[in-house]
C-alpha cells in the first residue's frame, strides 16, 4: 500500500539549504544599508516575474533563493537598513531571527498548556521578567492577579482590552446578549487608529468613541475627557473604555496618565495603556517617567518587535485582572477538554487572544534579552534617544526648519518653513532617492515630517547623513 | 557622543550560531520519534527551571543552546513526532521551516502594498495560486472580485467572514453605531468553538447563534436551518450570517454545501465555508467532491498549516467580493496614506485582517509548494488517507471496538466497546506511556477516541504500533 517514495526534505539537505539561507541572511543585514530603503517597484512587477501557474513538479532550493535574490528582494522595502527612519522601527537582531527559526522547527502549538507547556511557561516567565526590568507595577505579575501575554500586535491587545471593558460594563452581558449601541469608548484625537478598528469588531460603534482633544503638545486634556464622560452619563450612555497613549504615533506624545487614571478609576471604566513604541524605552531607568501613573490602569502594552531588537510578532499585553480577560475569551468545546485545564493549576493562553492557535512567540524574546542582556538593551536604546536629540538639535540650529512638537525619546516631528507642497516634495525626493526612507502626518492642519530612530543598526553617521540630504533637497525647494 | 561598543551579534557569530541551530533542528526532527509525544511535566516544573530574574549582562549562544535542550524540551509537546496524533495535525516540513527563518531575516512589515510589495504581491500571487491547484471556485481569484490573504487562523478567517457579514447585513450599520442585539448567525451543533467566540467579539452575543441540529453522520441539515432562518425572521430577527464546516472537528463531517448554499443566497446571509483541516485534501483530484456547492458561499477558509506542510500561522482566507470585506475593516489615518493606496492599484492587507502588522508569511507557502510541488503533496496527502483507512478497516475488524463516525478522510473516530472510564482509562494510559499521543470527543453522548493522521512523517509502520499500543491498553481494560 505504502509507495516507498518520498518528497520530503532529508536531513542533509535541510542542513546544507539551512547553512546557504542563514549565510544569505548575514550578507543580507550587511548589505541592506547600501539597498534603495524604500522599494522602487510598480504595483505589479513583482507579481508578472512569478510564473502564473504554480508547479506540477518539486524545485530545488537553489532555484528559490535565487528568485529571492532576482524577483523577491527588489520588492522589499529595507525595514532592517539602517536608513529606515519611516512609521516606527521594526527593528530586529540576531538572536531574534534564531529565536523565530526555532520556534518553527519546534512547530508547537501553544493554544493550551498542555500542548506543550514549555511554550506557556516560558511566555509567562518572560512577561513576569519584563515586568521586573521594565518597571512595570507588580499588579502585572502573573503570580498575584494579573499577569502578561505576547499578542500579535499592538491592534489585538487593545482590541482585547476593549472586549473585556465592554464586558465588564456591560455585567458579561454583550457576550451573551449582543451590542446595544450605547457602551461608549475613550481614545484622543491622536490615538492611533487600531482603536477605531477595535470598536468596530467589537461592534459598539465609530459613533459611539469619543475622540477627546489635546493640549499643544498633542497630549489627551483629562479635564476634557471627565466633561465627555459627564455628558454621556447625562444622556444616559454607559462609559465603558479608555485608551490613553504613551508615545503617540503622529508625535510621540505622552497622555497624562495619573490624571486620566484616576478619572477612568472614579468611574469605573477599563483604562488600557498603549505604549506600543515607547514602551521599549522604559528598559532605562531615566526613561520610566513616561510611564508614572500605570499604577492605576486596567492593562498595557507595548512592542518588543518595534523596539526592542525582537522580530515581528510580539506585543508585550499585560492585565491586573487576568479573570475579567480570560471571561471574555474563554471557549472551552469538548475536544479541548483536559485534566490540567480543569485543575485551574494552568494558564490556557488561548482565552486571552482573538486566536485559537498560537506560535511559541516567547523564544524570540528570550534569546534577546538572554543576548544583549538588560546593559545591553539600554545601552541601545540610549543610544538611538541621543541620536534623536542630536538631529533634533541639528534641526533646531537650521532656521530654515522647525520642530512641531517635543522629542521625548526617538520620533522628531519637523517640518522645511515652507508650502505642504515643498515638505510634500521634499518628502518624495528623498523616498524616491533610496537613501533614506521617511513618512510623514499632519499636524497643526500642516503636513509634517517624522524622523524616527530605533533600527538596530542606524549609527550615528546614518543620521548624520540623512540630515545632509534632507538639507540637499530643502535646498532644492528654494 | 558615540560609544564604540555594540552588543550585537557579529555577522560571524550570526552564522556560527546559525548553522548551530539548524544542525540542531536537523537532528530534533529526526529523533522526534523516539520522545515521549505529550510532555510529561508537571505544571510550574518549566518555571522553575528557569532563573527568577532576567540577565544583567549577555550570554552566549551556546548557554542558550544548552537550556532549549535541558529545560524546554521535557517541556515540548511534541506535534512534529510522527507519533502525534492528537487534536488536528499542525504539520510542517523543512522548506516551511527555511521560509520562515528567511521571514524572520527580511523582518518587514506587510501591512501596506507600499511596506513591501513583495510581501503583498507574492502573497496575491499564491492565493491564486491555491485557487487554481486545489480546484476552488474562480470567484476567488483576484483577477476578478474576489481574493485571498492569509491570516493567521481559522479562527480570524471565521471572525473576519462574520464581520463582513454582520455589516452587509445592517448596511454597514453596526460599525458607525454598535449592535442591536438583534442579528443572526448559524452554525451547527458540530461547528467549531471559534464561531462561538467570533460572535462574542463582534458584540453579536452568543444568544444570537443558532446551532443548526445535524444529521446521523453530524452533518448540518438544510432543512432545519431553513425552519431556524425563518422562525428567526418571524421573530422579527435580521439572519446575517452563516458557518458551514467542510470536515468538522469532532468527527470530520462534511456538511452539505450546495443545500446550505442555496438557502442562504436566497436569504441573503453571508456564507463562509471553515474547511480548516479537510480543506489541503482539495490539492488531490479524487477529493474535490467535499467542497462541491463552493461555487455558492461568500467566503472560504483552509489551513496549510494543519495539513499542507506549512509552518503555523498560514490560513488561506478567500472572499468572493473583496469590497465587502475591505469596507468592513478599512481604517485610513493620515500617517498611513501613501500615493500607491490612493491610486486604488494595490492591495493594502490590512484592510483584510483584525491587526495593522502582518509578517511575509507567503514565504513559507511559496517555499513548500516549489519544493513539494503539486505531485509531491498530493503523494503524502493520499498516503495519509489511505494510512486512516486501512487503521479504520483494523478497528472494524476488531469487535471489541467499534467506528463511530464516517472516515471521509483523515481522522478516525473509534471507541472501546466499554464504558467512557474503560474509553478514558486506555486514552489516558495511552498518552501517559508517551508512546503516541491521541485525544478524544464527545459524539451521540459518548466518549470517542480520535486519531487523527497527517504529521509530516507519519509512516505506516506508526500508525501500525499505535494501532498495537491501543490494543494492548484495551486488553488491559478487559
Amino acid at each position: 500500500m505504502e509507495s516507498p517514495a518520498s518528497y520530503h526534505m532529508s536531513p542533509d539537505e535541510f542542513r546544507r539549504a539551512g547553512y546557504a539561507l542563514i549565510d544569505w541572511i548575514a550578507a543580507y543585514r550587511q548589505r541592506a544599508e547600501s539597498l534603495p530603503v524604500l522599494s522602487q517597484v510598480r504595483p505589479g512587477e513583482i507579481r508578472a516575474a512569478l510564473p502564473p501557474r504554480p508547479p506540477l513538479e518539486g524545485e530545488s532550493f537553489d532555484a528559490m533563493l535565487a528568485d529571492v535574490e532576482g524577483i523577491i528582494l527588489p520588492g522589499i522595502t529595507h525595514w532592517q537598513s539602517p536608513n529606515f527612519y519611516a512609521f516606527f522601527p521594526g527593528n530586529s537582531s540576531g538572536p531574534a531571527i534564531l529565536g523565530d527559526l526555532l520556534s518553527a522547527g519546534l512547530g508547537v502549538q501553544g493554544m493550551l498548556w498542555l500542548t506543550s507547556p514549555a511554550c506557556t511557561e516560558l511566555e509567562t516567565h518572560l512577561m513576569d521578567w519584563l515586568v521586573d526590568m521594565m518597571g512595570l507595577p507588580a499588579k502585572f505579575l502573573s503570580t498575584g492577579a494579573g499577569g502578561g501575554v505576547i499578542e500579535d500586535s499592538a491592534s489585538s491587545a487593545t482590541l482585547c482590552a476593549l472586549l473585556a471593558g465592554r464586558e465588564r460594563a456591560s455585567a458579561y452581558g454583550v457576550n451573551q446578549r449582543g451590542g446595544t449601541g450605547r457602551l461608549i469608548a475613550y481614545g484622543s484625537t491622536q490615538t492611533h487608529s487600531s482603536l477605531d478598528k477595535a470598536v468596530k469588531i467589537a461592534g459598539m460603534g465609530v459613533e459611539n468613541l469619543r475622540k477627546v482633544e489635546v493640549d499643544a503638545n498633542f497630549a489627551m486634556r483629562p479635564e476634557a475627557l471627565a466633561a465627555q464622560i459627564a455628558a454621556d452619563r447625562a444622556a444616559g450612555l454607559t462609559p465603558a473604555f479608555a485608551c490613553a497613549t504613551v508615545g503617540t504615533t503622529s508625535s510621540n506624545a505622552m497622555d497624562p496618565l495619573p490624571a486620566i487614571a484616576a478619572i477612568c478609576r472614579e468611574q469605573g471604566i477599563w483604562l488600557h495603556v498603549d505604549a506600543a513604541m515607547s514602551g521599549s524605552a522604559t528598559v532605562c531607568p531615566e526613561f520610566r517617567w513616561v510611564i508614572d501613573g500605570l499604577e492605576g490602569v486596567d492593562s498595557y502594552s507595548f512592542n518588543p518587535h518595534k523596539w526592542l531588537f525582537t522580530n515581528f510578532d510580539c506585543t508585550a499585553f499585560f492585565v491586573a485582572d487576568r479573570k475579567a480577560l480570560i471571561e471574555t475569551l474563554s471557549i472551552l468545546p469538548e475536544y479541548l477538554r483536559n485534566e490540567a485545564t480543569k485543575s485551574g493549576a494552568v494558564i490556557d493562553y488561548r482565552d486571552w487572544q482573538i486566536p485559537l492557535g498560537r506560535r511559541f512567540r516567547a523564544l524570540k524574546l528570550w534569546f534577546v534579552i538572554r543576548h544583549y542582556g538588560i546593559e545591553g538593551l539600554r545601552h541601545h536604546i540610549r543610544q538611538h534617544v541621543a541620536l534623536a536629540r542630536e538631529f533634533a538639535a541639528w534641526v533646531r540650529a537650521d532656521d530654515r526648519f522647525e520642530l512641531v512638537a517635543p522629542v521625548p525619546l526617538n520620533l522628531v516631528c519637523f517640518r522645511f518653513r515652507g508650502s505642504d507642497a515643498d515638505n510634500q516634495g521634499i518628502l518624495d525626493r528623498l523616498n524616491a532617492s533610496g537613501d533614506l526612507y521617511l513618512t510623514h502626518t499632519r499636524l497643526n492642519e500642516q503636513l509634517v515630517l517624522r524622523l524616527c530612530i530605533g533600527q538596530t543598526y542606524t549609527e550615528r553617521r546614518h543620521v548624520a547623513r540623512a540630515w545632509q540630504r534632507i538639507q540637499q533637497e530643502a535646498n532644492g525647494s528654494r
